[in-house]
């Protein structure tokens, strides 16, 4: 039988999705729990490898077991075996050539970021702190810059082991709340697309991050992604405010 | 000089405002800092004791320095000295009469209850887990029963050393929303008063949520509040659910 999961997980102790020796990873702690109710070694698929410190909200994977269970019960089993920083919120009985990375349309992640004098206590995990103020508006009119399909050369890690380096950013919105647990603002940037490359997130936001403060403008946003070479004001933000929000399927 | 301070913490990792002997505790922490940098022993007032495990969004201590700050530079220096579960989010000169406990008018407290099968990891510090569905409109018709002068000999600690025990709660209201965080629902609980017991804000959570359970009617809370005797089903509801939200002056 196959199975899809959706896992949330706060990534501040883990070392990540994937599976690496000793250390403790999502991967890894679904690999054990899943063993030992099928009662022999199992290969559980993820639709994204996060990095560390990355939170999912709606990771999904996939994983053919021998046994049969109910899925609410399978997901009760496999809660019952984790601590509480991850958790299988549903499970579900599906097709057996469904496979959580390959059959994947495209992914949404949301970076966050706290934008006050100082962090809130209750956002240090789950938010980048940037105490100067950022203009959204700034951030908005970047953030135009990306949806559509290109080459992200600049925008990815150095080493990434890809064929192609072209995706297409379906959505990238920049919006903002009030907080009233932290008594902040908070910038959320949702970014859409049909894959994206390792650290991509991570590098759209902090070029976000400086058009908000000022340090880059539309013209040079859309050199870096035409050129393919990185503007040093460019960092790749933290990753303890990003979070992969949903995998999408047909 | 006599200053104000506006305080959050995650109540998680400390033992409550209280100083403690050796524990560690808001009150003393912000003592530690503040002897520091006065050079002295100085003495922190907290607008309310939180118990161990209680967070606050806006709680408020006053302290008497013998030294002058500008406040922002009081608030960065003091802040810099604090570890990230706990900061000052604003500092402020204040008339010298001006004490935290004794000139508050009231304060309102939040109480968070993530009602969803499985408990979100984002969620399992700041709220209290309820797997059954709860009903909202059970919940706020129970609410209504509250607001009023009354003795809440019924809602309090059995030891609880005060003068009196009538108290005037000005609103108690019952909302939901959705977190998309942790793809679940979530019922606050917001309670204001001039004062609370002790246990006051977590004995009425524990009797709204047997209300919206099912467990106990507006008649049988309207009796606990008459008779001063607590019904069985009404449990005190733990306390990370619980947040300080604001102390009110005039």
């Amino acid at each position: 039988m196959n199975y899809r999961l959706t896992i949330q997980y706060d990534g501040t102790e883990f070392h990540g999705w994937q599976m690496q020796g000793g250390l403790r990873t999502v991967q890894g702690e679904l690999t054990r729990v899943l063993s030992l109710l099928d009662g022999r070694e199992v290969l559980v698929q993820g639709a994204g490898r996060t990095d560390a410190g990355v939170h999912a909200a709606g990771q999904v994977a996939s994983v053919h077991l021998e046994r049969e269970f109910e899925p609410s019960k399978l997901r009760g089993a496999i809660n019952g075996n984790l601590a509480r920083d991850a958790r299988v919120i549903e499970a579900a009985s599906v097709p057996d050539d469904f496979h959580a990375r390959f059959s994947a349309r495209g992914k949404t992640y949301l970076y966050r970021i706290f934008n006050a004098p100082f962090m809130s206590p209750f956002w240090s995990r789950y938010a980048h702190h940037e105490a100067r103020t950022l203009s959204l508006e700034k951030m908005q009119r970047a953030a135009a810059c990306f949806p559509g399909s290109h080459d992200w050369t600049a925008f990815s890690a150095a080493q990434s082991d890809v064929k192609t380096r072209v995706r297409t950013v379906k959505g990238l919105e920049v919006t903002q709340e009030w907080s009233e647990r932290g008594l902040g603002r908070i910038i959320n940037i949702s970014a859409s697309a049909d894959g994206f490359l390792r650290y991509m997130v991570r590098s759209i936001a902090g070029t976000l991050l400086a058009a908000g403060r000022g340090e880059l403008d539309e013209a040079a946003i859309a050199h870096m992604i035409a050129s393919g070479e990185r503007h040093r004001q460019a960092a790749t933000a933290p990753t303890c405010g990003l979070t992969l929000m949903r995998v999408h399927y047909d």
